[in-house]
């Protein structure tokens, strides 16, 4: 769309010069005769640049700029004045005057070329305009549909949370956990609790990926687990007792969800009078640390992961547990975060870690500096069994 | 700290004057003798603003003013010169030039004036474009976050759409339903399936909230249905298809999943031979609408929500169906599209909706505008379950 010009001058021969002159060069052109009229004329409709003579009776140039950049601070005005008025030029350049062209014009060409950059100027500083509130727009949006997101997955953790057992001391054994996740949700999952007080039931899982679809399936472990208890109770399976069989359960009931998730796992039951573990491994990289004074070691044993396959099967190891002793359950998490090049190197190190923590996980946090990483890449759950000082 | 300024004339007495009136203002003041000196001076060192002569020998001011503009356009240049010389001062004007003070200058209040005045237009500038560039980063970041927000949000929608069934033709009853989550994961769910041939199962359920909590709610509804018909294969237990059973256990087993969740539901079994349907209420609303010929009504039936009360029980309800027949189940986030008044209003018009749809969810979609809606309050659900035509 052509641009629209103001041209205000009184005397006539001048200004008609310009008018006819810009409008041969497609400006749709409207003029003025003086401050007044130009100031009329603008409060009815608004116009893409001035074309403004300084010498006028009655409202003079200079303070009809000052009018107008107070109004528009972004419009372009070009002064037009005779020579050796040097005065009005600064003041008009002080006041923001786009150009000052000196009177006659002998060469209109200027006044096109000064009118069309004072256009560009003002047409960039427009979109540098619209481009910031865009972007403050943006931003709020971005804001808002994060907030949304983040207080609907808060509310996802904090069902989680619920779900993790407090620590506690049962039965003379000390149950202890943490869990970092990568995501406000987490595939990892533990639980630990008493059964008729001489057993003491454990595990750690950890959930293909991360976030809300891993934290499906953790919701289904818990009620696994739960309705175990309850057919234990009621006589009507043990299956609780036995590692594999649990595992098997979880193995199938995974693969009936169609939530297509698999994990690895470790479950574990002591027999809390005789120290006596009976355990079974689904996949669960790396095995826990068991620590007995000096000592570290990881347990043995192996296993499918779990709902990956519908056949797996799934062994009871057993294990006289000493004491005092420390077991210590960690998702795989945790050899993400260390700098060792090989796999061999990062166990290596977790051993040498969980001895020198003797069971304390703060401990261990502490030594791989889990605390001060700003984020971590995958969830990191540690589980610490233990009973006595070692 | 005190603003830097370099003062560059080539009569060092004005440039002495200049350099001690403003050292007595606080700016720290630098000065050159001519242009080049300037060039080499701004070569080492940067300047918050430059004072500048027009006319001097070598590099004139006009010049120098050019080349700062080109490697700088943000620095305050003020240039000075001798009175009556129009030309140098339109043409500082046009390369940017921020004032112009003639000489001698008299009143040096001024000068000082003039680069405040300057200085305050390059910091806002600057602070303009450092805003910018903030918002810029901000949008960048927010953008991140919420993209692995939302991948995380559609990996766990993906895996509940897998969880629901596909529209079917089961022993010549038609199943469809749909969904229209508010967030992505959604706290309705649905299911619908053949038993031995001649019982169809079918629920909608509403979850207290939206969002990821309730969705993990949505995994166990799906896993206990599995588990009663895994039972049923069996012959371990017949609970599936007694609906007040079904409420009693999910009822029992969410209140042992300390997810702190509730939700409402509405299950029923039809023998397909007979069409007899037999269901249960667990404090769901509104109740479906049964649509028979040009007649539509709501079942009647009660009961308390589910996952609330540890003593609440759940009454069989039967019904026998006519034919063709229509079940239309809703969530009642479809009432809160609804402008209508009151409740009793918004029931009133689902019931005219659903007689005018013949029990087509899409017509009901298209009646509602629900598919226009840019986004929903809550969760809608909707399952349509029927036999021959209306």
């Amino acid at each position: 769309m052509a641009a629209s010009v103001l041209v205000i001058d009184d005397d006539s021969t001048v200004r008609d010069s310009m008018v006819a002159f810009l409008d041969d060069y497609d400006y749709q052109v409207l003029s003025a005769a003086c401050g007044r009229e130009a100031l009329q004329l603008l409060a009815e409709r608004s116009v893409d640049a001035v074309v403004c003579d300084l010498k006028m009776p009655g409202l003079n140039g200079i303070e009809l700029l000052e009018k107008l950049k107070q109004q528009q601070p972004l419009l372009p005005v070009i002064v037009v004045s005779g020579a050796g008025v040097m005065d009005d030029v600064v003041k008009a350049l002080r006041l923001g005057a786009d150009d000052y062209l000196v009177k006659p014009i002998l060469d209109m060409e200027v006044l096109h070329h000064s009118l069309k950059k004072s256009l560009q100027r003002a047409q960039l500083e427009a979109d540098n305009n619209a481009y910031r509130e865009h972007l403050e727009k943006t931003n709020t949006e971005l804001k808002r549909g994060l907030d949304e997101l983040r207080n609907d997955q808060l509310a996802g953790r904090q069902a989680q949370l619920r779900m993790l057992p407090e620590p506690v001391l049962l039965d003379g054994i000390r149950c202890d956990h943490k869990i970092i996740p990568s995501l406000m949700l987490s595939g990892d999952f533990l639980d630990y609790f008493e059964l008729d007080d001489k057993r003491l039931v454990f595990y750690i899982a950890d959930v293909s990926g991360h976030g809300a679809s891993s934290a499906f399936v953790t919701v289904l472990l818990k009620n696994l687990t739960y309705r175990l208890r309850r057919n234990l109770q009621r006589g009507s399976s043990d299956d609780l007792l036995h590692p594999s069989q649990v595992l098997a359960r979880i193995n199938s009931e995974l693969l009936a969800s169609e939530l297509e998730k698999h994990l690895t796992m470790f479950y574990g039951v002591i027999d809390t009078a005789t120290l006596m573990l009976e355990y079974s491994v689904g996949g669960h990289f790396p095995m826990p640390v068991l620590l007995h004074g000096d000592s570290a070691e990881y347990l043995t044993g192996r296993g499918m992961p779990v709902g990956m396959f519908r056949e797996a099967e799934y062994q009871n190891y057993q294990l006289q547990l000493p004491e005092p002793f420390s077991l210590l359950l960690f998702s795989d998490g945790i050899l993400e975060i260390m700098a060792e090049p090989t796999l061999n190197d990062k166990e290596a190190l977790l051993l040498k870690v969980a001895a020198k923590s003797r069971g304390n996980l703060e401990q261990i946090c502490g030594q791989l500096g889990i605390d001060d990483l700003p984020e971590v890449p995958d969830d990191i759950a540690m589980v610490a069994i233990g009973r006595g000082v070692l």
